[in-house]
Order: structure tokens, then C-alpha cells, then sequence
């Protein structure tokens, strides 16, 4: 299982029209081998921005290298830089793979 | 849904027996209302330590809330000062809300 977040510094105030374009952007993830599942996440509120991240789950880090290669990638991101105005600086990515034979839980296991 | 991770900087060449702790940890998380999964998350190797992150998915915050006040938790953290070597810092707790409306993906919903 490979988790793939973007952080993003929302800047104050914008955080309803940041959730807003998430809200309102057509995915094509779901036509992707080896996607699971997508979220956006809301993290602690700071001063000078509040975290969010995007959270998407791969069944392995190849099935997310071959979507950053695709048309849907670039359909996804093609209006991106529209809305900068609204974080702090870049998006910063981490990239997580999960580490085998450690996971705990009631739901089915993703990609062994 | 809530997300509970845990930030931790590993020291290059402690990565095997940092995971390995995990590895053995007696979990009682399956115990608790509202636990998902737990997955233990390998991220981005630097020059100066590995970033490794907890990852725990809970039906909601008050539901991670009530774990960190049961006799559970204070089981699970325990001996937790003596692995402190092993990585620079204390780890770094950053807690995500799914924002309502956006989830993608093909696994069930879970907490609304």
C-alpha cells in the first residue's frame, strides 16, 4: 500500500473556497489501475494558514508513478495554478509506502 | 473520518530496528470503538534521518479522543521512552479531519 500526500498551507479565511475547488473538481482517479481511494484531509489550524492534504491510497508506489504519467494526471492539474492565491508557497509532496507486516485493523488488506 | 499520524525522523541506519519495535508491539487498538486501521508508513529518506509516520484512521476525533485517555493507550505507550535513540526529537503529532463531500474511491464509506 503506497499513500501519496500533498500538503498545502491554506492561507486564513480562503479554507472554504480551497475545500470548494476540491469539492467541485472532476477526478478520474477511479479510472486508474491500482487507485484505492482519495481524500482531502483538514489539519491543525495555525496563525498564518491551516493544513490540509490531499490523501490518496495506491495498491503500490508504480500504480501512482503511472498515473503522474498520465492524461488524467494532466487533465487533473491543467487549472492548478489558478488557485495559488490560496496557500502559501508549494504544495509540498511525501510520498509513504506502508511498511509490511505491521498493520492493524478490520479492513481488507490493499496490495498485500 | 479522522486520520492520527505521528511524525517520526528516524537516524540513518536505525530504519530496521525502528520498524521493528512496531513489528512487535502488542496492539490493542482493535479494542477501541471507532478504530479503523493502523498502518505503520516508511516516507522520504534525507541525508540527516528517515521520515516515518503513524498512521491511524478512526471513524472520528472523539472516538481517537477517547483512546488517548484509556488504559489502552497508556498500555500501548509505555516503554515508548526507551526507543527515543532511534529517532531526533519527539515526534510530531499532527491529527486530519476528511473534509465531508469530497471522498473518492471504491472502498465503503467509513463514519460518514
Amino acid at each position: 500500500m503506497y499513500i501519496a500526500m500533498n500538503r498545502f498551507k491554506v492561507v486564513p479565511g480562503s479554507e472554504e473556497a480551497f475545500e470548494e475547488i476540491w469539492r467541485n473538481r472532476e477526478s478520474r482517479l477511479e479510472e486508474m489501475p491500482g487507485f484505492v481511494e482519495f481524500h482531502l484531509l483538514r489539519g491543525p489550524a495555525g496563525e498564518d494558514c491551516t493544513l490540509y492534504a490531499s490523501h490518496t491510497v495506491w495498491e503500490s508506489e508504480a500504480h501512482f508513478r503511472a498515473w503522474t504519467r498520465s492524461e488524467q494526471f494532466r487533465s487533473a492539474h491543467r487549472n492548478a495554478g489558478a488557485n495559488k492565491p490560496l496557500y502559501l508557497g508549494h504544495p509540498q509532496f511525501e510520498g509513504f509506502e506502508a511498511v509490511p507486516g505491521i498493520r492493524v485493523g478490520r479492513a481488507a488488506e490493499v496490495g498485500g
